[in-house]
């Protein structure tokens, strides 16, 4: 395995239409693969608007998809992995917030559905409800590449040090996250959420948004970033459309975890932590 | 119970003898309280200097020691909780990094011993090794007052997520660190990790270092502060001795979690965190 890989996060500035989207998503796959990704990742429900009311329009089945068929004929024609930033994935009669992860041949190798939906209510500021159309998922996941164990979350996944901590008591030395936070959160907490993941957990943390756009009915906050295991910033975005790059550095995440030994001096005789079905 | 508490940190500038620190610590408790303090809380290892090899000088046993009589009778002379930072404590032949914390009466109500100690390694920049003379506690310590139930962790503990949580799964409400981030480390995580930590709890969380001293051995970072449940710093300090003070409104906690729920949102059907004792 190489310890170093280049990652690309794809700040993606949505059409209306999908098919434009995914044109977009194709282009900028190839752009990052030219450039020398070995990994990229798109925005949270990329596809289409971020609005709980639009997603029933756009959902897609995993067994016939336009929008998955377009990807693994992306990642296998430039030959990258792709995480699939998230698609209105409808499955049984229910609608998930979806993030499908494709490897370098094209192949699924991993699905996360967001585990925790995004009910929001500050008067004045911002009001949401995703659980108004959408079910969350019930498995955390991880992912095997040929770099390293991958974690995925979604979005508000992000706010909740349980998962990210699992995920990397799990092995994961990155942890990918689509997101789009607003003009409420984002300023207030985009950053030091991915910041103090990184941190805690001693691995590289990468949060992709869309690029913002002030006519959308939500804005996104842009800002995309990948920190690393000291909980630095090595690459962030700006608010508008661009592709950042980063480094991944595995020795790295092993230097900081011999400097700073936090893993290892978790106290796991005072406290527990487990995935629940686990018990 | 009154919903509104004024929170004082003591930002310490620490000289060399028990006796100073002692009388200085008194001062400020009583400036404190003087401004309407409730609660005031003084930095971690405050009688001495934050230097592994010289806590056997310095330690106590709670059962007949100067300082504990010495903040006692201040904290019931001048009306005021007071979280006494940290000593070396003595007790069965092993020292702890210990934290007494009183009422108004001046009657001990709690004791945290760090439960995390600080064994750091990053060549050219900073070594420390708390475990060469101290032995870790090994309880959580959450500790009701009349205003709301309190956590208390001490400096490396905060960098473990699972502490922060169960405190406040367990009903504290603010949570307050004594602590001594050195030049490193402070810079580059101080900020980061009590934002977080109050973000993701949706607790207050205060940090109290000693001011900077260049010429100590170990140069603790200062910009003590305090954050409220949205994860803004609501009171900071600069890097000199100052009293900085904090108004801690528990409806803002109440609010806060009405309209951005993560408590509620936890996946507790996906992971779960418990003490370890408990299972």
């Amino acid at each position: 395995m190489s310890s170093k890989f280049t990652f690309a996060a794809y700040q993606m500035d949505k059409v209306n239409d999908k098919e434009g989207n995914l044109k977009k998503a194709v282009n900028a796959i190839e752009t990052a693969a030219g450039n020398g990704a070995d990994i990229v990742s798109l925005p949270e429900m990329f596809i289409c608007p971020y609005n709980s009311s639009l997603f029933p329009e756009y959902v897609e089945e995993a067994e016939n998809s336009r929008t998955l068929n377009v990807i693994s004929d992306a990642a296998s024609r430039f030959g990258v992995y792709v995480i699939a930033g998230s698609i209105p994935e409808k499955s049984s009669g229910k609608i998930y917030n979806t993030c499908f992860v494709f490897d370098k041949n094209g192949s699924i190798i991993g699905r996360h559905r967001k585990l925790h939906l995004f009910d929001i209510d500050i008067p004045g500021k911002i009001v949401f409800k995703e659980s108004e159309t959408l079910t969350a998922g019930d498995q955390i996941t991880v992912i095997d590449t040929e770099f390293c164990r991958i974690g995925i979350a979604i979005c508000y996944d992000i706010r909740f040090p349980e998962l990210s901590r699992l995920m990397a008591l799990e092995g994961a030395k990155f942890i990918v996250v689509p997101g789009a936070f607003n003009m409420t959160t984002g300023p207030a907490h985009w950053e030091i959420l991915g910041r103090t993941r990184a941190l805690d957990n001693q691995v590289y943390v990468a949060l992709i948004s869309p690029a913002r756009n002030e006519k959308a009915s939500y804005v996104a906050y842009g800002n995309s970033m990948v920190c690393d295991p000291w909980g630095s910033i090595i690459a962030k975005a700006g608010i508008h459309e661009e592709i950042i790059y980063a480094q991944i550095d595995l020795d790295t995440v092993e230097r900081i975890r011999t400097e700073l030994p936090l893993l290892k001096h978790r106290r796991e005789d005072i406290y527990k932590i487990s995935k629940a079905s686990a018990e």
